[in-house]
């Protein structure tokens, strides 16, 4: 059945999304077989509109589908804090947390020693030119805590050096609604460095 | 950022495919949003055209993209063996093996008793129709070994009863490259049921 060339165009095509094997791909096809039309147009279209209007904030490198931008244009938030984040989609966790209320930084990459060094193609000059004429009193580095993530935050680290302002990193320790005994080492001993009075 | 419009519906439209939670549906979207939009578009494309030259067999109930049927214009197939199955994707699974050459019958469905029995909306009409006229030496009842399949293959042996032609099952019993400790207790005692002279 080689032969169905709508069908199997689908299918290749759903196996390029991310985390898709091909027989989920075949899954999801036959079971769009089932969706009326006009639900297939509507997921057609919001793949192909996906980018059309999706542009990065000149300023702190977000994606936005404004001219400006939702948290740079957002007078209520803290002028004195900058978030330092790889990717977009760290914004939208740190925001669901709620904790955060200053602005934020996004690389859009980071510094990938397996991928080769690639320094240049993140947004980082533009934070420096913000340090540099802003009034921050605290970079926050929320890099991830991989190997990549950390040597981005070395490096930033080190370029922020000369400017006089205190740059920080995001606490290592347990996750809330965690098990001890499933708790790496390191994250462990992390824990323990960090440990404060209750 | 409740506020990235087109983000939003893609995450809302691609949560509707079979398997895709909230957490994946996420990250497809921000994975799509590195894609060229030629990519996009292409994919786009596969997911509305899907269903506009698709449609059932009328013969055997398969879904064709042609005039025809693949199945049934086929001449080189044996002519005398038909094989029931309840879905289009069936037919790929088994044409997949490559251990069957004869006619399929799709029914398009499952006499489900969880979900109330449905003999009326199932392809069964058109397969009596097919035993009477045709001239078939044996009719393979190939539903699933589920509560549903079960039913769906013993209300059809009732109905097959009048004519003369042998029903068949197929067989049950371990799976190639399986474990024995995971054989579930009635996989197992059918498997021994049908042991055979090596």
């Amino acid at each position: 059945m080689d032969n169905l060339k709508s069908l199997d165009n689908l299918i290749e095509n759903l196996y390029k999304l991310p985390g898709v094997g091909k027989k989920s791909a075949e899954r999801m096809a036959f079971s769009l077989l089932e969706f009326p039309q006009e639900d297939l147009d509507e997921i057609a279209n919001a793949i192909s509109e996906l980018k059309k209007k999706i542009h990065f904030c000149p300023i702190c490198g977000m994606i936005t589908d404004i001219d400006g931008c939702y948290i740079c244009d957002d007078k209520n938030r803290e002028e004195d804090t900058i978030m330092v984040v790889c990717f977009p989609k760290d914004v939208l966790s740190i925001e669901r947390s709620g904790a955060f209320h200053g602005q934020y930084h996004v690389l859009n990459g980071e510094i990938s020693l397996s991928k080769g060094m690639d320094v240049s193609s993140l947004n980082i000059d533009s934070l420096l030119d913000r340090v540099e004429k802003g009034n921050f009193k605290e970079i926050i580095l929320a890099t991830n805590p991989t190997v990549d993530g950390e040597t981005t935050a070395a490096y930033l680290n080190k370029l922020l050096e000369k400017y006089n302002v205190n740059v920080t990193r995001l606490a290592y320790g347990l996750q809330i609604g965690g098990n001890l005994d499933y708790v790496d080492p390191l994250t462990l001993s992390k824990a323990l460095e960090g440990r404060h009075k209750i």
